[in-house]
C-alpha cells in the first residue's frame, strides 16, 4: 500500500533549498502529517490519523507511511501539534514504537495525547515539551511560532515557520470565531504582520472551501441550547456531541447549571476529555452540577442533563447504547428529549440515522442540525480562507487538509483573490516542493502512503488481503477438501464442501450435491488422465470447474479454495 | 429474515372489515407495497422494492415477502400502481414469477415495466391495464381512482379507494408543483372534494416530513440550468441526474436546444427511459437535437450536452466511467462543466464524492446541489404534507413511506394539525390495521419481511449466511486442514494452513507456524487422551484453540475452518 520514492529527495545537501513534503492530508480527510525541511534541518507539523475507507473492510485505523522520517530520524528536530483532534496527533503513539524527536504542542494537545498513551507500550519516555500561543521554538535553522486560531477544540493554533528562504504559515484547523467561548480570538493582528513582513508560502486547510459565507460562532449553539432548555422544561436532556468540543462541553454545563440542572457524562472519551480539560483549566464546572451517573436517580428528569458520546452514530458509544437499550445505567424514554449537537461526517449519516430511527421508534423526541441550529463547523468557511490569504498575502500557496474537492475550491478561492496558477500548488503525499530565491517546483517524491492498523496488526494488511475481504464479503467462499494418493492415482476421501457466506446449505442441498458431483468428475478426470498427478494443476482445474458452475447457475463468484491433501 | 405471522388475517369472512395490511415501506427507504382489503376482495398498491443496507453485503436487491399475495392469489382483484419508480415497481417481475393478477397503471408507468421484464424470464403474459388519471376501476367491492399528482416521474398519481366502510387515500409519493413542466397541477379540487365528501383513512409518504416549506418547483431548476447555459457558453456540458425524471430531461433537451447545443445521450437506463418517454410521448425532442454518442466529434465542444447516468455516483455507471477514464467515447477534461442534477439519497454520499474528486483531480469543473440551485426534491415537504391533511380531513391516518424518523414527523405534524393521536397508525409491516364503523385497530399480522435478491438467488441468502460474510470481511478467515487415521488414531497428513483476508501470509510466516504449532499439539492431545477419536470434538478444540491464540496475539477474529479428513 505504502507509494514508493526515494529514501531521501535529491539534492537536500549542496542547494539551501526549502522543502515542503505533506506525507498525509491531501486528496483525503485525516491523516495530517508535514514535512519542513531546510538543509540538515526537518521539522514534522502533526502527526494524525485517518479512518478507513468503507472498502477497508476490518481495518480500524489508518496511520500515514513514515518511514521517510525513521530513515531522517536523527535530523527531526521537533514534531509541532497544531492541536489535538485525532487526525492531528492520532498517529504519534505510533511513531513513538520507532522514533522519539520532541514534541511541542499546547497543554490541552499533549494533555490528550499523555492520556492516549497509556493505551500503548512505547520503548521511549516521550519528550513533551510545552508551548503557548505566542511561543517561538528553534528548532536548528528553522524557528517555530505558535499563533492563536479559533477551532472545534481549545487551544489550538496555527504555525509561522520562519526559514532562510522564508516564512511558512501552516493553518492547522482554523476558523475565526469573534465571540468564542474561552480564550481568545485567532490572532489576526500577528497573521497580518507576517504578511506585511513577507509570506513565502502559505499552506492552507481546506475542509469548508466549498462552503460560502463565514463559519458561526460556538456562541451561536449557545443560545440554541438555551433556548431548547427553556422549551423543554419538563424534559431530560440528553446532548450528544464531540468529545474534544471542550466549548461546547463547557456551554452545555454553563447553561445547565443556570436552569438548575445537574450533568452527568457517559460514555469513556468524554468523560476522559472532561477530566483532563477540567484539570487543565481548560473548562470550569461550578460546584455540584457534575454529578456521576450512580447519583441521577436522586434526581426528577426535568433536574438532569446528560452529556454523551456518540454523536456519529458510533456502534457501541454511549447513545447508541441508550438508544438500543444496552445502557447499564441509562434507558430512555418520552419523557427525553435527545440533541445531536453534532453533524454527521460524511460516510456517517447511515450510522447517525440508525440511532434517529430508534429512538424515534421508541419515543424518544430527537433534534439533530438539520431541524434547529445546534452546531456549528469548527473550519474556515470560503470567506475566512480568504481573510487568511488577504492577511497573510503570500508568494506561493499549497492547499491542505482536503480530498480533491476542496483542495481545487481552496485553490479556487486564491485565484479568485488575484493569486497566479502557477503559484498555487495542489501536490500529493510524497511529493517534494522544492522553494528558494529563484522559484518553487515539485521535486521527486519521498516514501508515504497508508498503513492500516487491525487490530495489534500496524501494515501487515495491504491490497491482497483487503481484495479478499472484499471478495469474501461479496459471495462468501467454498471450500473444496480431497485427499488423494498421488502415487496410486487414487481419491481417498472426499470431495465434501464446506461453504460459508454463500447460500444457507439446508436449503440448497440440490445446489451443493451438484457442486460436489461436478468436483468429483474433475478430480477423476485428473487423476485418470495424466501419468503424474500435479496437485497445483488438479486444484487450478477445481477452482475453474466448480467456479463457471457456480457462476452459471447462480451468477455469483464465491471464492473457491480446493484443498487437496496428498497422503 | 421473513417475519412469520399468521397466513391469513383472523375474522376476514365475517366481519365486514376493512384491512390495510403494508407488507413494505414503513421504517425503511423503499419497498413501497400495500394491501388493501375487504371481505373476500383485495388490492395491491404498488410492488416495489428497495436497495439493501450497507450490513446486506453481496446483496443486489431486497423485495417484500409477498407469500400473503401468493396464498391469496385468487382474491386479489387488481395490482394498482401509482408511478414507475423501482420502489413502487421493482418487485413486479419477481411478484410476476408465482402470480398473474391484473395490473394497473398509467402508461409510462406500464411502459417502464414492460421495458423491465425484457430481463426476466416470465412464466404468465402479465394483464396489464392501461389507466389515465381520473379513471375508476372496479375492484370487487372497492373501487380505485386514479388522481393526478406531482412528482419527480412523469404521470404520477395518488389513489382514492371507496369502500364500504369508508374512502381511503393514498398519496403515493407527490408534491404539489404549481408550475408543473408537462401534464397537469396535482388535482388538489378532486382530493377537496373528497374531503368533503368524507375520507376514512388518508396513508401519506413521510419522505420529507423533517423539512420544513415546500419543495420548490421543477422549474426553479429550469432556472438554475438556464444561467448555467448562459455562463458557461465556451464548456461542453455534461450533466447526470435520475434517468426517471423525464421533465428533468426534457428540460436539459430543451434548453440546450435554445442555445443550439445538441444532445447525445450515454448510459443504459437513459437511453431506456428516454426512448420510452419519447415513444409514449412524454417527451418530445426538437427535430436533429438528438445524437448519438458517435455523432459527437462532428461538433465542437461547446455545441454539445451530454446527459448521463451516475448522479448517484454508481460505480460503472455512464459519469463513473466518464470521471474513471475508463467510457470508450467520452473523456473528460478541463474544458467540460459536469453538472449533477441530483442530490445524494443517504447512504451514496461517499460514492456521489468520489466521482466529484476524481473529476477535480483531473482539472474538470463541477457543481453538484450544494453549490448551485440544480436540483429539486420529488416530496412533499411540510407544508405540502399539512396541504394533504386540510384537503383529505381524514378520520385516521397512517404515514407510510419513510423511516421511523420520517414516520414520527409526519405523525407529528398530524397532531399539530389538531387530529387526536389514538387516530394515528404507525404501523410494522406485516400489521393488520381493522377499520369499521366502530374504531380502527391492529389485530394480527401476516407474513412479512424482506426476501435478499443476488445474483439469480431470490430468497436463498438470509441472517446466517449474512452473518458469515460480515465475519470474512472484517477478518478474513483461516482453514486448517489434517488428515487422521481415527481408528488408528494416528495423523497422516497436515495440519495445513490456509487463509485468506487475514494477513500478509508471506510477510507473516511466523504467525503462520505458530498457528500450525498450536494445530499439532491439538490435534497429537486429541489423539492420544481419548479412546475413540470424535471428529466434531476434534474440530472444536482445534477452533477453539486457535481461535484464541490468534486473538491473543493479533486481537483479531478471523473465522476458523477447520477440515479433519479421516481416511
Amino acid at each position: 500500500m505504502p507509494k514508493k520514492g526515494k529514501g531521501k529527495s535529491e539534492g537536500s545537501q549542496e542547494s539551501g533549498k526549502l522543502k515542503i513534503i505533506p506525507l498525509g492530508g491531501l486528496n483525503e480527510i485525516g491523516k495530517n502529517i508535514t514535512v519542513i525541511e531546510y538543509l540538515d534541518d526537518m521539522i514534522v507539523v502533526d502527526c494524525g490519523l485517518g479512518f478507513p475507507d468503507e472498502d477497508m473492510l476490518g481495518i480500524d485505523l489508518v496511520i500515514p507511511d513514515m518511514s521517510y522520517l525513521e530513515e531522517n530520524a536523527s535530523r527531526i528536530k521537533g514534531v509541532f501539534l497544531t492541536h489535538g483532534h485525532e487526525d492531528h496527533i492520532g498517529a504519534i503513539p505510533y511513531m513513538l514504537k520507532s522514533i522519539n524527536p520532541p514534541i511541542y504542542g499546547t497543554r490541552l494537545t499533549l494533555g490528550i495525547i499523555e492520556k492516549k498513551l497509556e493505551e500503548h507500550v512505547i520503548p521511549y519516555k516521550p519528550k513533551f515539551r510545552y508551548v503557548e500561543a505566542g511561543e517561538k521554538v528553534k528548532a536548528g535553522k528553522l524557528e517555530v511560532e505558535f499563533i492563536r486560531v479559533n477551532h472545534s477544540i481549545a487551544d489550538a493554533c496555527c504555525l509561522a515557520i520562519k526559514t532562510p528562504v522564508g516564512t511558512v504559515i501552516h493553518s492547522g484547523d482554523f476558523k475565526l470565531d469573534l465571540t468564542p467561548i474561552e480564550g481568545e480570538v485567532m490572532n489576526i493582528a500577528r497573521l497580518g504582520e507576517l504578511g506585511n513582513e513577507g509570506v513565502l508560502l502559505l499552506m492552507c486547510e481546506s475542509t469548508n472551501a466549498e462552503r460560502p459565507g463565514y463559519t458561526p460562532s460556538e456562541k451561536k449553539v449557545g443560545a440554541s441550547l438555551e433556548y431548547l432548555f427553556e422549551t423543554n422544561k419538563d424534559k431530560r436532556l440528553v446532548i450528544a456531541t464531540f468529545s474534544s468540543n471542550v466549548h461546547r462541553v463547557q456551554q452545555i454545563i454553563d447553561i445547565s447549571a443556570k436552569h438548575k440542572r445537574k450533568v452527568a457524562i457517559t460514555g469513556r472519551s468524554m468523560q476522559n476529555i472532561v477530566s483532563i480539560a477540567c484539570e487543565l483549566g481548560y473548562m470550569t464546572v461550578p460546584d455540584g452540577v457534575l454529578i456521576d451517573l450512580s447519583e441521577m436517580k436522586r434526581f426528577m428528569p426535568h433536574e438532569l442533563t446528560i452529556i454523551s458520546t456518540g454523536s456519529q452514530g458510533e456502534p457501541m458509544s454511549a447513545l447508541y447504547r441508550m438508544a438500543f437499550g444496552a445502557h447499564t445505567q441509562i434507558s430512555l424514554g418520552s419523557k427525553d428529549l435527545v440533541i445531536l449537537s453534532a453533524s454527521a461526517i460524511p460516510g456517517n449519516e447511515k450510522l447517525v440515522g440508525r440511532i434517529i430511527n430508534e429512538l424515534s421508534k421508541n419515543g424518544v423526541n430527537v433534534l439533530h442540525d438539520s431541524s434547529v441550529d445546534v452546531h456549528v463547523s469548527g473550519h474556515a468557511c470560503c470567506e475566512e480562507l480568504k481573510l487568511m490569504q488577504a492577511l497573510t498575502k503570500p508568494k506561493y500557496f499549497m492547499p491542505i487538509h482536503g480530498e480533491n474537492r476542496h483542495l481545487k475550491a481552496n485553490k479556487d478561492l486564491a485565484l479568485y483573490m488575484g493569486m497566479k496558477e502557477k503559484n498555487i500548488f495542489i501536490s500529493q503525499i510524497g511529493d517534494v516542493l522544492e522553494i528558494d530565491k529563484r522559484g518553487a517546483q515539485i521535486n521527486g517524491s519521498v516514501p508515504s502512503g497508508n498503513i492500516l492498523v487491525d487490530g495489534y496488526g500496524v501494515g501487515d494488511v495491504g491490497n491482497i488481503v483487503l481484495r479478499d475481504r472484499r471478495h469474501l464479503a461479496q459471495d462468501g467462499l467454498i471450500v473444496i477438501v480431497a485427499t488423494i494418493d498421488a502415487n496410486e492415482k487414487v481419491l481417498l476421501n472426499g470431495p465434501d464442501i464446506v461453504s460459508r457466506g454463500f447460500v444457507y446449505v439446508r436449503e440448497n442441498e440440490e445446489l451443493i450435491e451438484e457442486i460436489k458431483t461436478a468436483a468429483l468428475e474433475t478430480i477423476y478426470e485428473c487423476l485418470n488422465k495424466s501419468d503424474t498427478v500435479d496437485r497445483m494443476l488438479l486444484k487450478a482445474r477445481v477452482k475453474d470447474d466448480i467456479s463457471k458452475l457456480i457462476y452459471s447457475m447462480t451468477k455469483r463468484k464465491p471464492m473457491i479454495l480446493p484443498v487437496i491433501m496428498n497422503v
